[in-house]
């Protein structure tokens, strides 16, 4: 199958428009027509190969909302016209004890990422959402509820689930603290889901300049980091704390707001953090911790839940030929919060094939 | 009541004999000649004032065991010639969660440590266990049950609840696999601990040079951490793994040996941690942890444990006037696995009333 998408021919180089092939559908596959995919700060460090292994031609985006064109003859549950969703992760090996527990992020022999994976039976490349078409095994691909506006879903597939998982992992229900660092794709997330959760939620940002956009996220204040007073105060407050800073830094700061027990989880920063002190650790039995997206039970969890509660991501979208400048945009914190690529934006070759 | 013991009577300097005086007997206290003292690394620590907040002088130890030689008319529970124990603490607020919880090491305001602290009543310092006397109110103090060789059982006091406490956290028991970094007073009792509780347990060494002893100790395994083909292997081997480490250091080679949502326990380096790399807590939901000794109902849960299954740290029996010589040898890690002094080394002062 013929599709067409925007890709980087090599490390750091423009994306561009590119004409690729999409496998023949196998028996358990199903071929999404990409209606909009969002835009995440890993498909720009992906694109620059940032983290060392990215393989080109590269098709970013795993945020993809569509609609189901065809399905192979052993699918069942997803017919064509159907919301659908991928999210991070289109293969993994559904036979260790990860994969049974409904957690593919963590499979044992490494599960299969959306674009710059290789095909689990043809070695070929995976190529992401900024594209026409996406062809899925059942498995991975999640329905979108009834009512969620596609238009504005996509984000919920990564920095969604990467901050549900936390929020549900650590039990977080009403009653619960939790505080949010960044007010970024992740952040106002995180901050719209701990809040439809129940919790009592805080913005941690350097200064109070983001408080009324905290609010209006559906926080219950903000906490200026950069104010000793107040993060005295405020020490054994949290029980759980999402630090969402993409960047290095240092969290021995925040780790005296945690409670006795509680838990400063990243899922921003991929590389090292600043030299934590331990006392914070010790003094407290606090923890800090990773986490990655999501199972995909989780993510439907996730899909579900914003569903029945309405929470959407705040989108910009924008076109396909727009991407350049939404990565530099995005590198400056320049979006509120998270960039939608509008997908028809980009033409359906005419061999598509549907 | 007079009594004597030793003490520095400044930050560094050596500890030398000194009389002073232990309070009179409150309704609530118990009065105990201490029989053995632990030495604990953090005794030299707070001779030299290292983490700055020592107060002089000051009488070190806070692993203690010895004889009830008196009870106030309010205590219940122990009499004359009972064999008792003291840890790290004396005092807490008592009325806090987590006093009420049985987390008196937690106690929102403050617990009140054995030596280099003040008495919550009167603000006098409070002085530990190197020394012939102590009183210390009914709450803080354990019993030693039948059969635990007394002369042994010190060490239980700090290095063995600091490393019973995040075993029992973690719910390591049969089936559990447990690594233990370092092999000194904590990591000696981590091993015998783990084992009792029926875990598999792994020491976590450089080279596989303590590889007899650790097997000695109770250790299923050693997993020599220079040999990268070994701690590729044991990638994802381990659900609890006790850092006893009492230097800066960087865990980040350890951190993909735990299995998902498994923790690394920091219970040794109180300080800086070398700067850690995200990745291998987030691809697998890794935790990094601190752990403060335990608390009291925690404790004698520890001292009862250890005294059906006959557990006792490995020590060697030093007098008091060999202690700037035992100091030296800590910190060349020249212990098999712990020092304890006989308190009979020291004379019982003439009028000390009992």
């Amino acid at each position: 199958m013929k599709t067409i998408g925007y890709a980087a021919q090599a490390a750091g180089s423009p994306l561009a428009l590119f004409s690729f092939e999409r496998r023949a559908l196998r028996p358990g596959d199903v071929a999404i027509e990409i209606l909009y995919c969002g835009v995440c700060h890993s498909d720009l460090h992906q694109v620059r190969n940032d983290w060392g292994w990215a393989r080109f031609p590269l098709v970013p985006g795993h945020e993809i909302v569509g609609r189901v064109v065809a399905v192979g003859a052993d699918v069942v549950g997803f017919q064509p016209g159907d919301p659908v969703a991928v999210g991070c992760m289109v293969d993994s090996c559904q036979e260790c004890d990860q994969c049974h527990a409904g957690e593919e992020q963590f499979c044992r022999n490494g599960m299969t990422q959306t674009y710059a994976d290789r095909d689990r039976i043809t070695g070929e490349l995976t190529q992401g959402g900024y594209s026409r078409h996406i062809v899925v095994r059942q498995e991975f691909v999640l329905a979108v509820p009834e009512g969620l506006d596609l238009s504005r879903a996509a984000p919920l597939l990564c920095a969604g689930i990467t901050t549900y998982s936390p929020l549900r992992q650590w039990g977080v229900g009403p009653g619960s603290r939790v505080g949010v660092i960044g007010l970024g794709g992740l952040g106002h997330m995180a901050v719209k889901l701990a809040a439809a959760l129940g919790a009592h939620v805080t913005v941690i940002s350097r200064t109070r300049a983001k408080e009324q956009d905290a609010l209006a996220l559906g926080a219950d204040a903000l906490l200026a980091s950069g104010d000793t007073a107040a993060m005295k105060a405020a020490a054994s407050a949290f029980d759980l704390i999402i630090d969402t800073v993409p960047v290095r830094h240092d969290v021995t700061p925040y780790m005296p707001l945690l409670d006795v027990d509680g838990t400063l989880v990243i899922v921003g920063q991929v590389g090292p953090l600043e030299p934590p002190a331990t006392v914070p650790f010790i003094m407290g039995r606090r923890r800090l911790a990773g986490s990655l997206i999501g199972g995909i039970a989780e993510t439907q969890e996730l899909l579900d839940f914003c569903g029945r509660k309405n929470i959407l991501p705040d989108c910009e979208m924008i076109r396909m030929d727009e991407i350049d400048t939404a990565f530099e945009r995005m590198e400056r914190a320049d979006v509120r919060y998270r960039f939608v690529i509008d997908m028809a934006s980009l033409p359906v070759p005419a061999d598509a094939g549907f």
